[in-house]
């Protein structure tokens, strides 16, 4: 029954650490963050094991999507009654804005790499299937979920709409770097974002930058490029997600394998089956996960046993660099050391790849363009950012790649297989780690 | 093996939100934070349901241990070579910092209510019983995890060193006012420790505070009373509270009366018993209970099924206040008539109260004396705070009690026994909550 | 000729660090901060003597003035469509609060008890005359002016209008305590502001506060009160303050008795004459003041000389309590051995004193009524403020009063009737100060 | 008389509130800030003209140089007991940290480009004359202020020392980068000091950074580039800037032509002579240059008095870019027509340009060789910055400049020689600024 949204007869607000105040006029909306699919995001952390890295970091996917929704709102405040902005797309703007992330399961990178699932076909399927969520936005009549999936998916025909949401500037970034760097402590992340919801504007292709406003989006660039290398790809963070990713794969194996399991992983049914329904899909948080990981602490398996007590009293693998000299000379050598001395190298000597491109123009014909910033000239015309900013110019199309050898470095201290041991050894302080980072 | 304690070669640092880095030095203090006992916190949130009022607060007691210690850390550093104040005490310090939470269970409040369990019973097990915490400590001496246990416990005979950890302005006061603060993102709970630090002195009986720095406690005591009613007490917090522990209540009768559960509550089965062993005690954390929880929801008996329905999905109960006019006149209609519309009163119609203390001073005989704190006037003798501070003197030995009633509001408007829906609201709507905050 | 005001063709915005932006939008607000006599504001101080305190606070009342007038625009925007707020108000609200302190001299306190001159009276004053606030102010209605001053005098008939700049929570105060906290660096001053804007309502007798911010309010109560004993009453700056009115009085004496100046005060002539023209008093800034105190650093009187030297080089003088025990026994006697010591005790001994009234409800009859602070509770009905805050109710009425006897104390160590100047030692260091602030 | 320092009985404390607290321990540094040369900085802001564009930014050099002083103390106490560090070094580098500064006069830039002064050469004078700052340093040795001279010179042979204080990454950059950004309210201008600081690490040459520290490195270099492109350069500042030299540029040349002033400017003399004593520059501060500006306000000379009354009632000039086009086309042009219409192009019609290079590394044999930043890699060895960074090496080397030309825009709306005028008009907006900023 399409009913509508109603304004709430008192304005709804949340405390929020980043953005001070999240506020909630719409019906519509309060009912979304009352479903109980957005509920469940208060049981999936936004940065997924970086906790064990940035302590601070125990933020949920709930916390990140209240935030995106309210620099949604705050940029809709600055277009309204402006050119090629029409209000009929707030509310979708809104939803979309908040549901963004819900099909965001635990730990999603491992998840999908073992898995071959998606979190993004599972959005779709929880805004366009029978759940609460989809009962609320048909409120506001039959196609409305369709529309809200396909912004979110970047297909709908209002570019504008979608550029809001999935752009090199967007209401999700903005959220993200601020309160991932709020919550771990770190002194990156920080940019004028005042600043920039005052400057943008609303054109018929994408939301543009007024050029007063250009230093701030510098500065907005800095901030990304520094969480990524300083937070996102942190060493440390990727050696858990290693091991999460390997206690996945050992389960997969076993379960492949007929192994009698103590606590079955009855919650992974579906993706064993390839066949995952959405009601079951719902089911999986991190408490679920971690409550499967604590119990097969005690499982007879050594390999799945040892993963989980690493995962959960964090005893991480160390890790060196990995490259080209590696690739050449060592890598062969070690894994056939690594079977000498009876380490599994499938599980014990893994290598994880991070790249990261801070700032890119358009480039048409690549497979994944990336929309690039403009501003707006005082002409009127629009320029593309890294013409006028000598420092946006200077990194812009610059990838950058880092590969990381992880392995146990506590067992290469036991006894037994010493002289294999010390040739491990050798060749792996030949590739250093650049930095040991705290716990 | 007494081996004592090695500085680290190199000091490690902790990036911390709250107080920008923790320094660690000594080798006992990073093999504490190793242990899995102390990784374990990583699973107990600090504020237990409050994330269901403050979406920000979802850190952790890990987080918040560290935060003590790094205090206690400082204000050592501004002890040394003062009078009364022995270096000997130093590890003993930072180890009953670190440790003084670590007994604590997942959302231990309710569980202690239902079960009559303690954390401070599991504080003081752990640190003497054979565990990984209790190796690391003895390495400083087979009496050392005794000592670190009584000052935990207040029965150390140096009462300066009790005081830095148990009295009305301690590391660990200092550290979750600082904490909560910053993540639920109130602005209470600031206050210039700093300065407190700087002008914390230590004499034979507790650490007392310099005149010069009597206003930044003043503050410090403002805060804490601020945190104590719009943080720790949120009346919506305390309905999560409700509902937590009656779906433990229900277990417990459940159990006792040989219901059959689909997903049976193995991990708490030595609650049932009386007779749980420490090893099992370390496997219950949030996850678990969550997992239990989340199946839960789909067990046959209705009461067990919609309470964990309601947590997980954030239904909670609405509130009035209970006051003597209560007490005197509807309490007793009020219950009977539940009873008559079918909706069993001891589950869903449900008292919580909240008292504090804002500050107190000295009087002696009373069961739980809380040392006053001191300043040191310019003629080196002690003053009681509130002998000087007008403000504290206001406040101070005035307990401040609130009392509400919990009960399911969206039922009311259910269809059936209209007639007495009704007489319950009018009664409920005669005593109004005062307040109706977001989520 | 009345032409009214315009909106500016693209908003004008002000980098503020206290307020991140301020905001301006009309024509009118833009030409009076573009005015003579309102750019003059920048060339006095905020806080006086503070600087010499801390050392911080060298902010002007500019600053300020666009802060009060940033927040009026702030609760105005709160206030528009709401009973009771009429928008025909708004240019005169917002005038007024950026007005209300353009009648303020250079180091006003000193100069107004030494030459019995009254900053409201040179307000009104600039307001009403022939001045470029005047011209720009009358675009919008001859009798423009006189609202304004009107206003700012609060004789204004509505009391709501008032009440937003002259009340004890209005944004004059608002902004100055966060201001001066901002700038002296003082961890004191700080409350959450937003939120009490966002729950300010407008009622025909006054702004008065709902319910659920009433802690916020507390939380400015005790700012408030923190502020005035921690900064604004320092003992320091009123040492400064001290040697400033005596330089006054000894210039005005020396006027007085024909004392030949190598510096002549011609700025000063109509305070002497008790005749200064408006034109006159708007070239008082600080700089003049400083020029001549600059000047009299060499002149033939040594106690201009001493006191513009002390001034300017912050050689201030010491203090201790001037308490009931000191009025009885010493004070007599102390003025005596100054002057046998060869000191004038009328420069060089001097009792200061400060008094505040944290929060005052209304006691009708009094001189000067102080609105108190009123609550909008769930029921519609208004109640005053101490009646549901505790610690509001602890502090309110209770006046805190504090004497010091200033004196320079190096001069006591200067050879010389060592016997007197041991006599004067020992009274005063029977009467010590409680506190040696820094610099 | 050699006396040395004494420690402090209680050290001092000042509230800062970019540092929250500057510590001093030493009776030397102390006495260094309570001279009268120390003390008239009071009287000197820190950016000069910069208050007109930046509100908030009304701090002095004295404020900075605290702060540099502070800055400078930590660091020390990072370097203590390692290698290549002398702690006999200590109170010559916190010395030289809080004198660096002290020959500054008002309005530097200004001043020195019309009288061919120097504030180095000041301070060299102000140190090692007869001041109260030579006797204090003199405490230390004879040649202690030859010393401190040195190393604020850079001809001291200890290369590390004068790193401290004159390099890429220095104590004073730090601080006022820190500072300026504070009390503009600009949200450039943050980096993680804590961490640099605990990074640094002595060597034979300079100051270098722990490989760790590098990207704490990289946001304080692209500070740097926000700060001098949004605040040190901002056009508005160059404006006044530009309006003060044609000021004293204007009363050089009435003096030379014996003008009769209403005001004599006394305080200049020694500049006209060329002959300035220091006990007459040390009268020179702020608010003497400002009251003579004030007075000029009222000088027959139409050049000066209506450059003074835009200077004190802030009137500035508008800009337009001034570029290679301009240069060959239009400047002669404009020249011509500013003569035709009687406005002197001499003070109205100016250039002015700004240029910086946002990091160096070394490159031998030109004329100001900038010490390039080196990193302490894991391996020991020294590696230059932009070898290591991504982002620096985009940004290191490349110098950017820009020119403006600025006038009196209103002046083109006035009656009279509306041809000419409107000639004007149009060339100057074929060259359009490219930002209109606030106040």
């Amino acid at each position: 029954m399409v009913t509508g949204n109603r304004k709430l007869e008192e304005e709804k607000v949340f405390k929020d650490p980043v953005h001070r105040y999240i506020h909630v006029r719409d019906e519509l909306i309060w009912d979304l963050i009352g479903t109980k699919e957005f509920q469940r995001l208060r049981r999936i952390r936004q940065l997924g094991t970086t906790f064990l890295t940035f302590h601070g970091a125990e933020h949920t996917r709930f916390n990140h999507s209240l935030g995106v929704y309210e620099i949604m709102r705050r940029i809709i405040d600055v277009f309204e009654g402006r050119p090629h902005w029409s209000d009929d797309e707030r509310l979708l703007c809104l939803s979309a804005a908040l549901l963004h992330d819900i099909g965001h399961g635990p730990f999603s990178h491992s998840f999908e790499k073992v898995f071959d699932t998606d979190h993004e076909w599972w959005t779709r399927k929880i805004i366009v299937s029978d759940t609460e969520v989809n009962h609320v936005l048909r409120r506001m009549g039959e196609d409305f979920p369709q529309k809200v999936a396909d912004v979110i998916e970047k297909t709908y025909p209002n570019k504008l709409v979608v550029s809001l949401i999935s752009s090199q500037i967007d209401a999700d970034r903005m959220d993200y770097l601020q309160r991932d760097a709020f919550y771990t402590g770190v002194s990156y992340g920080h940019f004028d974002m005042e600043r920039i919801l005052r400057v943008m504007r609303p054109t018929e292709e994408q939301a543009v930058i007024k050029y007063t406003g250009m230093h701030a989006v510098e500065d907005y660039i800095m901030s990304r490029y520094q969480m990524y290398w300083q937070v996102y790809f942190h060493p440390v963070t990727r050696s858990a997600e290693v091991i999460l990713s390997k206690i996945l794969q050992r389960v997969k194996m076993l379960r492949l394998e007929g192994y009698s399991f103590k606590q079955f992983p009855h919650h992974f049914e579906g993706f064993f089956e390839d066949n995952l329904p959405l009601s079951e899909y719902l089911k999986l948080d991190e408490s679920v996960v971690m409550f499967y990981f604590h119990c097969w602490t005690e499982e007879e398996d050594p390999i799945l046993r040892d993963l989980c007590t690493r995962f959960m009293n964090r005893r991480l693998f160390k890790y060196v660099e990995f490259d080209q000299d590696f690739v050449m000379n060592d890598w062969m050598k070690l894994q056939e050391l690594f079977l000498e001395v009876g380490i599994h190298p499938d599980y014990y000597l893994v290598i994880d790849s991070s790249s990261d491109l801070p700032y890119d123009f358009y480039r048409p014909g690549e497979e994944e363009e990336r929309i690039p910033i403009h501003l707006l000239m005082p002409d009127r015309k629009l320029r593309e950012l890294s013409r006028e900013s000598d420092i946006v110019e200077a990194i812009s199309g610059k990838k950058r790649t880092d590969h990381k050898l992880y392995y146990p470095a506590e067992w290469l201290d036991t006894p037994g297989h010493e002289r294999e041991k010390q040739q491990i050894k050798d060749i792996l302080q030949a590739h250093p780690g650049k930095r040991e980072p705290g716990l």
